[in-house]
């Protein structure tokens, strides 16, 4: 019999899910919502909402398994020695791809000025078409590949950007600073799908915002301090940036006096681009510890070095 | 040598594009823009914004080739007896799957309560997925299928509707009155891509905005006279139709005084969805001259019976 300690406080939404994914499996396993004997504990599953912060007490444990597809906020966390997993859950990527594509079309089309239109302004002028309004995908992992395949089947031309060069089929990629720059200069859109690290942490700041061609839109579902809150600001007052959308903030829930509140050049989002969503989240949990007990290589392992 | 009348307001944007196509096509073309001595023209350009009412006097023209998509401003007009092509312009289609995907997304992703939001207010309550939001196509032509297609692309089911019965792979469809029923009744958004003939106008009245479930999305980039406006409003203050985003209507532009303009469940756009483009269109035309002239049949000829 395994014990797994769900150290989240989504029970509830894992109740009716993770038993059944468990026995699909063909595992059976205890799930314990406390651990006052951490050292009976085989597996843990995590969110950073939860209580855990010291993994030291939990010396059999095999994996941590995240709820969460960023770990910044567990991956530097010193007493953790066992192996970190992270979530890649379907259900998430597809929210993911819905938010992308959507607010992208947003901005391609100018929605805005048509859901407010006070003037009753009637401008029957067409936006061009998605063909010739380039997008910068920063960030090619799970999500960042997925939204721009989805951008790409609606025609929308896609470069995107990464840590390590890349060849993917049909789709043209870049790395390196010099990369980013040439990329950011060609788009009208760009969509940071990247993780939070220390090399990520205000990649888009006063240098490489200047480089976008101006009224360019920034869109980032990926986390706060992946931008320079202030450069940012200065961007959108001097024009250069059209409208920033987005859903992640160095502080969640966005203060009420942070200055994107006011701004009109701003949409908020409240951090629901992607959700892990349990029915399908929890057939990952599920195969990860049918992949541990029979010996196998863990999926979505964390690389702690690299960060992410 | 073939005397092309081109009798259609846009010659600025067919100038750079019209011509090309014609040498590309292999066909030795005079383009005239005003036709003094009608009887001296080979094919019609047509746009109803145009000059030209009556037909009559072209009594030597092969064809008559709209460059909108809609034809029901001239398919009733007596004095046409030549055949008549409707505009099936790939750079449309596009631009029209943009625009329906773009505000199917709007709505399932809830955007409108996030671009205004001036309570400030954080309810990180994420959306469904799109593949627990049906949809319905009411029209199954060129941009009905193709905006069908681009939906399920995105996981959203689709079940579609049109005059006669059809066997699409992979898409539910239905037909007749109680085919419609049938779509409504599922759907939580529903599109009309119908073209406006007799048996189309006010499809969407009391009755059947009444099938719709409570709070469904009503977006219509086909025909104004599709939907019963009066019918619409009530449905909206009543609630049973969350919201309505309309790019065409009964007069345009859309009169200051229409109830629409102020209604907050209304979104208008200006009938922007979807434009025919020079650079495509202008190979369609080309390519029908050049079938005419070859004795092979016309592409996207008009039913006049039926209406389009
Ligand atoms: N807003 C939300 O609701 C939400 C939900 C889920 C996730 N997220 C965010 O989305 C992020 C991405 O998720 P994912 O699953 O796609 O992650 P992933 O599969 O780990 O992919 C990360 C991508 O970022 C690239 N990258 C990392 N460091 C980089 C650097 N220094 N320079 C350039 N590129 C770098 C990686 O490059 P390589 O390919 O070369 O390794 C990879 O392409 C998560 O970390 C999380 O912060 C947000
Ligand atoms: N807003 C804009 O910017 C814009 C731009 C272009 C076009 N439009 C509108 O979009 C419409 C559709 O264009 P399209 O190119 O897709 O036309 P299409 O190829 O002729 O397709 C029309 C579709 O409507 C169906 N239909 C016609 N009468 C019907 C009826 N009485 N009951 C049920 N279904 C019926 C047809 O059924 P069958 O398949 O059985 O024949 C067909 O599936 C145009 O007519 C135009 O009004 C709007």
């Amino acid at each position: 019999m395994i014990r797994i300690y769900f150290a989240a406080p989504t029970w509830s939404e894992y109740e009716p899910w993770l038993p059944a994914a468990l026995t699909a499996a063909g595992i059976r396993a205890e799930i314990l919502l406390e651990a006052p004997d951490p050292a009976l504990i085989d597996y843990i599953v995590y969110a950073p909402s939860g209580p855990l912060a010291d993994f030291r007490p939990f010396t059999r444990a095999k994996a941590v398994l995240s709820l969460w597809a960023g770990v910044e906020k567990i991956v530097s966390n010193q007493s953790l020695t066992q192996p970190l997993c992270r979530m890649v859950d379907p259900g998430l990527s597809e929210s993911m791809v819905e938010y992308v594509t959507g607010h992208v079309l947003r901005h391609h089309l100018g929605m805005d000025r048509h859901i407010v239109n006070p003037g009753r302004i009637w401008d029957p002028t067409p936006p061009p078409l998605a063909r010739q309004r380039p997008v910068a995908m920063l960030g090619l992992g799970e999500l960042g590949l997925a939204c721009a395949r989805a951008l790409q089947a609606l025609n929308f031309p896609v470069q995107g950007w990464s840590r390590s060069a890349k060849a993917i089929d049909g789709l043209e990629t870049f790395h390196g600073r010099d990369g980013l720059r040439e990329v950011l200069s060609a788009a009208q859109i760009v969509v940071t799908l990247l993780p939070r690290t220390p090399e990520t942490e205000n990649i888009l700041n006063a240098e490489s915002l200047a480089w976008l061609p101006a009224g360019a839109v920034v869109i980032n579902p990926g986390r706060g301090p992946l931008i320079d809150d202030g450069a940012l600001l200065a961007a959108l007052d001097a024009g250069r940036v059209g409208h920033a959308t987005l859903d992640v903030f160095r502080t969640e829930p966005l203060p009420q006096d942070h200055p994107f509140q006011a701004h009109p050049g701003v949409t908020i989002t409240p951090h629901v681009a992607a959700d892990t969503r349990a029915p399908t989240a929890s057939t990952v949990i599920a195969e990860n510890i049918r992949r541990s007990e029979a010996g196998e290589p863990l999926l979505y392992l964390v690389d702690r070095a690299r960060g992410y």
